[in-house]
């Protein structure tokens, strides 16, 4: 068994918290940001250009790596780390936000989620003892509790529902856990999520009974599922004071580059979000000098000019504008991978830079 | 203006013929294998990539260029090289091909072939003229002269017709090409393109009147297309003992990596096929013991071993079987890059094996 994994609490300031938590798989500096490997491989990138700009760690999902290739396969290769050829740490989800978006062909009883595959239509069923056998099996870093997560903007008595239910099985997955880690030779980190909509009231019961139970981290979910900002601002403004200063805090889903830094100075250390990938696909970069620009836009055709001459990534350093135009016009995947590396490459650039004005 | 390019023979042996191209872009080790960037880029592979695994000289096509961005964008931009970055020789084909193989929908005359972009349908014009013209705005090392390139099944009057196209497009090709050269910084090798079919007369007087025409060097065409294997040798058998020995011979569209070793040792010097890469996304990869797997067969789901741990690409020799059969399961990205990345990097590997061999 490896020593308990642990998260240090270096400095707090009004940019954000700084720290660092140790796993077995390598230091990571907080905060920072976690690119999505859905199913082991970020879309059009390498691990090797994942580690060019710099991610300390590697976000997969559970609920995909259970349909394919299933932790039957991944246990064997020596988990998930082997099998991806990773070397870094690696987060899993618990899977239940894909399950709870298929909220029309899903069926949620006290003890889990009964579903169907998106694959083959397969049934399934998830819940907290199969959350955390499933995880433990992939051999993460850190893994998640499984939650019930309805949209933030469901009626107050589906939250208040789905905070018992997050309760439950909190509970649950820190018993199963716990069995779980007396077999394993690998203890992950494992996180509660704290639910509640836009009530505050239920946001700080669920807080408050998840950090009764004592947790190694605690995420925030549920949020940038379609509130406004200023209201997920607002829950997080009534969480954070919340959670002892010495756990590491995740808000699940976010965000936008000043997202990530407002959020930071809110006090929260961890972060993922698909978003900047997804907007790096049709054409939508972040620039070096705070701007955006739409690359499809014919203004481009003819920018023989540095997509950003200052970005993390050398691809956009070295490439033009008008270049980059052009491959998504005929469609070439190297257009999607020099996109992702810039936005991705800002994204993982601007945590790197909160943390250098904390140690300053 | 650039002093002329220059071919330089080495030596002549049993494994083939080895020499070096000089370029305004750099020295090409003969005989090599030129990856295919239709627009100006490979398929899931960044330049640097190919560069990694030894890629001398990039083939681009002259068709799907002009069309978009077109070289009113690329000439501005200070040609093909500046606007997609890649420093290393450059190689256009004529754009004959691509227009041939839409046969049904073009119509050939003496002075060209009338077209419609695949596109958005726009009826367009390619002949001697605009294909030296647009090469020249290009700005590649080697330019090809505009050919008819028939199916090598076609009747022997279609062929024959060909070749006199194909001569006479020559004739005006090596005209223009000496117009474009007064006005031009940059002065390019010519090839001029041997067509004939299976017929050896009309490859013979097609390659003899070319080499009176004194071209950089000669390409054999309108073979791969649908012959059998004999057929081809049969035809560089009748002509490349007709090739001057010191020019550089290129035979188009070939091959797999046994063609290659044989078509070396019958005398060419230089090959482009997108075959390698075509079989790669299908999960068809060439392994450096010579075998070759299927990557979609159910058999390498558990396989917890290197794709390839004789690899000349990184990437095979520290990822797992299962890992790629994983990532084409999912349609990840990634597993085209890998997978490409193999088997390019096995066909250049090839031609650097069968050079070492010579220098032996």
């Amino acid at each position: 068994m490896y020593p308990t994994l642990m998260f240090t609490l270096q400095s707090t300031s009004s940019i954000g918290r700084r720290g660092n938590i140790r796993t077995a798989h390598g230091e990571i500096q907080t905060p920072f940001f976690m690119p999505v490997g859905t199913a082991g491989a970020m879309r059009g990138m390498t691990h090797e250009q994942l580690g060019e700009l710099g991610a300390q760690i590697l976000l997969c999902n559970t609920y995909h790596l259970h349909l394919q290739p299933g932790e039957e396969t991944i246990a064997p290769a020596g988990g998930l780390h082997q099998f991806i050829h990773w070397k870094k740490p690696i987060l899993t989800d618990s899977g239940g936000y894909q399950v709870f978006s298929m909220r029309h062909t899903s069926k949620i009883e006290d003890t889990g989620v009964h579903f169907r595959s998106h694959r083959d239509g397969t049934p399934l069923f998830l819940g907290p003892e199969s959350a955390m056998r499933i995880q433990h099996a992939l051999g993460a870093d850190i893994i998640m509790c499984f939650d019930e997560c309805p949209p933030s903007t469901a009626p107050r008595q589906d939250i208040e529902q789905a905070v018992d239910r997050t309760l439950l099985w909190a509970k649950q997955c820190k018993e199963w856990h716990k069995e779980l880690c007396k077999k394993s030779a690998h203890v992950p980190l494992l996180f509660g999520i704290v639910q509640g909509g836009l009530e505050r009231d239920l946001r700080e019961k669920c807080a408050e009974e998840l950090m009764a139970m004592d947790f190694d981290g605690y995420a925030i979910g549920g949020l940038a599922v379609g509130e406004g900002q200023e209201e997920m601002y607002g829950v997080l403004d009534a969480v954070c004071p919340l959670l002892p200063a010495e756990k590491p805090r995740y808000l699940m889903g976010v965000g936008t580059i000043p997202q990530l830094q407002n959020c930071v100075a809110k006090g929260v250390d961890m972060f993922d979000c698909v978003l900047p990938m997804r907007l790096a696909r049709h054409g939508h970069l972040f620039l070096s000098d705070g701007s955006d620009i739409r690359l499809s836009h014919s203004k481009w055709k003819n920018a023989h000019e540095a997509i950003d001459a200052h970005s993390p990534s050398l691809l956009s350093r070295t490439h033009y504008k008008s270049y980059l135009h052009h491959l998504f016009k005929v469609h070439e995947r190297l257009a999607e991978t020099i996109a992702c590396m810039q936005n991705l490459g800002m994204t993982l650039k601007t945590m790197q830079d909160l943390r250098e004005q904390m140690n300053d």
